[in-house]
């Protein structure tokens, strides 16, 4: 007699093991912002081999051949929950995708990443791409050899760009690119024609702890619960999160230019307001995770940009930041300050640039991992190839590797295939925004009140709830009604800088 | 044909057996480090299973029967180095205690003390025991369930006390209190008759800045290596180690207490220079690890008494004390200051207690224990056994249970049998200063010049380096000629308040 499990039973178990898995590859989170945070410098080597493992058993438990034949079995089964179909059906499209990687495979990537980063920041510290490279040259093999366990079409970075937004490839991201790049090249131009806005007061003198204070408050008053997350500060801005009641955001503080920390608070705070708002009882199943990293993306990029650098909102939020900075900030008006951290100039920085030029920082990248790994630029080669095409692109000269390719942490992360999820998000963002207008008519009003939790409530709605269920452009399809159309960017962009350069 | 694999090989793959075990063990050791640092309050839930599937990871891994297949295998063979065997020996030894408990019975354990080091704190917080009680409760029914699963003879409690303690019993408990209880009671009352010392000058007002700076300034100047580690601020000091690389400190800071943080940072800096001494090249085998919990404490115990409350130390850092608070303490001379520090006067909370009363708060604990353990006190009765306890040994009134039996962390943690050996540190210390002094001709001079490297050079070569290779007392015979006596902590303690209170 053959006794088949309940399809109760199987979930269930299925449930428990996705579930023991999250521990592990929440835990290696927690260690990686321990890495970011407060790890002193000769601890890196042991924890480079700490994440290695736990990379390894969260890789092993998620291929077990006992695992795949769970989520065959369970695939499709009709007494199935509509969420439970869900699940089960996103976890074997991950299994199918995560077989095809050895252990070891993972084990070699997890101690190249914890080494290169470490080095990177040697790298940065010294401001010299050489001694970087080597490590980097490891990387950029190893994610060759990535792609080719993977699998891919017509080229080996789609494979990698799959990874973090399902469906994306080089044939639509260089459309995508050529599409935006005219009208954004057409705007720079039309702003390089008119006055430069005077935004020196930006670069004044800002003590450390205010400027804290302030970001803390502004988080706050953005929604952020920090009962279930916390900031903390690091090389590099970052948001991670180890479950929907732990999220953990980063930033950093400069003395000398209030244009750093604000926005990058404001970012990592709408990345996680997005992971606050998962759903905490799909934890270590598919619908208790993000969407994409373009929406992830589209979260962070609309309450920087959208909401926090409008004129709207900073209309409330202004009088107390010059409550908190009187000597700096008392004889600059609203619309001074608006226009100031929103000057449009082409720079070296990609986090410091402003919303058009942003785009180009993206590009530049999007298109050197994309020589990267077809080769047809080699790594001994990346600072020059970087430096003529921020020359090429943005009219910037580069003066060094720390202004130039040393700037992101990314490479160092692994992280090929994830800037361009970066330009799709603002893209998203500007859409979602504008859906959001329409559905929510005293919107406008309750943002210059400073109350943003209408907006919050509607994306938590509309995005956040649905965690991995949709994929980026179903979601964005039900939340705005369309698919992407950059149409809504480039308006948004347009309106925004006619108004503030008069053209 | 038979391949019988070299003890070369053999050796090699239970030392990469043992080094992801430990992998495992100090990624869990980083969320408990997070967890009483930097956790927000709504993360803890999460927080605890993801420990448990840790910890339960760790211990299958440790208790399969293939390792301890290869234990056997490897154990005696006479073509191992005399490191290599020892290593063996003792993680055969541990393989043999830690297969008696399933893995189940580790998740369960490693959830309860999880969930109850929140309903510790919760109950602090609100300065009742009651909830606490549930959980506490459960944790005594768990600690009683290893007892029997461990095995013991002649008392439960005897099993627990080995886990921290190897070798020791009741029986022998028993014995050293009653040796050490009389002539510290002597003490006391010698002490009680002689005017009270004036140390209000302690509990000035001592900003929370200049005190944290202060005690990293101490922490440094003892050798404590930065760039191998940190402090940061947690409700109950603590030290943990990830490798020696990476030892990690916590202190609190009581703004209208001096005592509270600087001892604690002295205390805590010996069990960190004890982890950061431990040699790295054994990274997750016996050798590597510390000898004892006894020995830990002697550690601590060593720098924050021997050291720390000595008036030849505080010689040459006092001035700069009176530098960073004038106005508290320019007034107090350095003898004044050395009584106040040193000043007994029975109390309420241990981690606050002179060096002669404290042993009286481990005593209470330990005798706590056993009849939790022996069924012969309820958890419920456990505020009046404690509160009528003090009455009898300190003589002192416990107003409520946060400064009573809600005082320690230890519990929450399922730490039962830990106590002890406190106590059992003071007394090996004791010995090995002693030691120290007869074997370093200057040494008394350089500490009362404020250098502490000859000493920590002889700690060093006497007990770091040889990891948990001798049991506490084959160390003690082998850096003090003797096994533990503790007429060496009685004469320091009879010597130290004579000279102090003059009697």
């Amino acid at each position: 007699m053959i006794l088949t499990k309940s399809s109760k039973d199987l979930y269930a178990e299925y449930t428990d093991r996705m579930q023991k898995i999250a521990d592990v590859k929440y835990s290696a989170a927690v260690l990686q912002w321990d890495q970011e945070t407060y790890l002193p410098a000769k601890g890196a080597e042991f924890r480079g081999r700490q994440l290695a493992t736990l990379s390894e058993i969260a890789h092993q438990w998620l291929i077990e051949p006992s695992l795949g034949q769970l989520l065959q079995d369970l695939n499709g089964r009709g007494d199935l929950q509509e969420d439970e179909r869900r699940n089960v059906e996103l976890s074997l499209e991950d299994y199918e995708k995560q077989k095809k990687f050895s252990a070891a495979f993972i084990r070699r990537l997890s101690e190249a990443t914890s080494h290169s980063f470490h080095s990177w920041l040697q790298a940065r510290s010294a401001n010299s791409f050489a001694l970087f490279q080597d490590d980097l040259q490891q990387l950029v093999q190893l994610k060759k050899e990535e792609a080719e366990l993977a699998g891919y079409e017509n080229h080996p970075y789609n494979a990698l760009l799959d990874q973090y937004e399902k469906g994306a490839t080089v044939t639509l991201l260089d459309k995508v690119f050529a599409e935006v790049r005219i009208p954004l090249k057409d705007l720079l131009d039309k702003i390089a024609n008119r006055p430069t806005i005077d935004d020196s007061f930006l670069r004044g003198d800002f003590p450390r702890q205010p400027q804290w204070d302030f970001g803390m408050e502004l988080i706050k008053q953005l929604g952020f619960d920090f009962k279930a997350g916390r900031q903390d500060l690091s090389e590099h801005p970052f948001t991670t999160s180890f479950n929907s009641f732990d999220v953990r955001i980063t930033t950093r503080v400069d003395e000398h230019d209030f244009n750093h920390m604000t926005w990058s608070c404001i970012h990592e705070t709408g990345h996680g307001l997005y992971e606050q708002g998962l759903p905490p009882v799909y934890y270590g199943l598919p619908l208790g995770e993000y969407a994409s990293l373009s929406i992830h993306e589209s979260q962070s990029r609309l309450w920087e940009n959208n909401v926090g650098r409008s004129l709207n909102w900073w209309k409330s939020v202004y009088p107390r930041l010059q409550a908190i900075f009187p000597s700096q900030l008392k004889a600059i008006s609203l619309q001074q300050f608006y226009q100031g951290i929103n000057k449009v100039a082409p720079s070296l920085i990609r986090t410091e640039a402003d919303e058009v030029s942003y785009h180009f920082h993206v590009m530049i990248r999007y298109q050197l991992e994309k020589k990267l790994l077809d080769g047809s630029l080699a790594v001994v080669d990346i600072p020059a190839w970087w430096n003529e095409s921020y020359k090429t692109w943005l009219g910037v000269t580069v003066p060094d590797d720390k202004k130039g390719c040393l700037q992101d942490v990314h490479w160092s992360h692994g992280s090929f295939g994830y800037f361009p999820t970066y330009s799709l998000g603002s893209f998203y963002a500007a859409q979602m925004f504008s859906a959001a207008e329409d559905q929510l008519p005293g919107l406008h009003e309750s943002i210059g009140e400073g109350q943003t939790a209408p907006l919050l409530a509607w994306l938590r709605q509309n995005i956040h709830r649905h965690g991995r269920r949709l994929t980026s452009e179903e979601l964005c399809l039900q939340a705005t009604g369309k698919t992407l159309e950059i149409k809504y960017f480039l308006d948004y962009l347009f309106d925004k800088y006619k108004n503030i350069y008069k053209f």
